[in-house]
């Protein structure tokens, strides 16, 4: 866990991928992977992997390469998934149920607490194990539980009221679905914002194919 | 439309951005746009933003801005939404559902023809105003539509098998939402892919709520 002021963000954004592979490797009854087989699994160069896991402190040995339960210890380590942060979700339309019911939230870091919506109609359907509350019992649970993470699923419109009532609420980390830009509108307050941004990845897509169908 | 081989592929995952803003201003009723407003609402320096828009030949006039209808045909066109691709959504689970009733594919440069699953009791259910149907359908409409782009909703065991089929149909598009990664495992096909990996999103704002809890 040492080091970590000094690692990047390009490298924190493999480590998911990393992580993802050993898991799967480790399921096969692997013990050991070459920087080569991470490599061609991987798509990274071999010199970019062994610089990227030198990072956190190197774990491979010359010729024998990673020891794979420690490399997922390590990087579990480093990306937090040890800790649990409690979290809830806000919006229950198709996006909230879909990340609700896909997700394993718990193997990644976060423990759900609750899932809210506004609209009457979905209060007490089921995402993922949990019976949607009316939204009016939010500040009840974020108090009560100390919830520190919001997945944002609502309404873009609706959005940037939700957010600025969960900041005051104490919630500082947000994993985003709406175009309400979090982290401009919040610039004085310390929170960590990661978005998904469907309509932007769609448009890259359509940017990319233009020389596919040439 | 011009150079766009300079264009790398930072500018190209900006331009969604730019695109989403303008259209947001136009509907607010405004016709022009300075790079300080640009850079206020979407957090980039006014000279990374002037750098961008003079990639694609200048809109701009020093002092009076932006032309906000001529600036969002010319990044349509470099994005390509002008020319529609046909398209269709394997897999009517959650994410399927979510996204084929959440996105605006026409509008970003897709048309949906039909959306399949291999589920019988999803077939006939409504996604997106399209009826889900028999996955063993999906060879006829493919050859039959010429359909070039497929949105992979499928669960990741099922993804390679789907993907080989489409590829071997004539379909070169992907937006992939499995962890099967369709570029690496295909590198001497003719694709363009973007992935949408809701997994690495997660882990990745773990990580950085380390420093917001500490």
């Amino acid at each position: 866990m040492a080091k970590k002021q000094e690692v990047s963000i390009p490298v924190i954004r493999r480590l998911p991928r990393y992580y993802r592979l050993i898991n799967r490797l480790i399921s096969d009854g692997a013990e050991r992977v070459s920087s080569k087989e991470l490599s061609e699994r991987l798509g990274f160069t071999a010199s970019q992997i062994r610089q990227d896991l030198n990072c956190f402190g190197g774990f491979g040995q010359q010729g024998y390469g990673y020891n794979l339960a420690a490399l997922k210890e390590e990087i579990g380590k480093i990306l937090g998934l040890d800790k649990k942060i409690k979290t809830i979700i806000v919006g229950a339309g198709n996006i909230g149920k879909a990340v609700g019911r896909r997700m394993d939230f718990y193997a990644e870091g976060f423990e759900i607490v609750g899932v809210f919506d506004a609209a009457s109609e979905v209060v007490g359907k089921n995402v993922g194990g949990f019976s949607v509350k009316n939204a009016e019992l939010m500040e009840e649970t974020c108090l009560k539980e100390k919830v520190k993470a919001a997945i944002i699923c609502v309404s873009d419109e609706s959005a940037k009221k939700v957010v600025q009532t969960l900041i005051e609420l104490g919630v500082c980390i947000f994993w985003n679905f709406t175009h309400y830009d979090i982290a401009i509108h919040n610039p004085d307050k310390n929170i960590a914002v990661e978005n998904v941004h469907l309509n932007d990845s769609l448009m890259t897509l359509r940017y990319l194919s233009k020389d596919i169908l040439n």
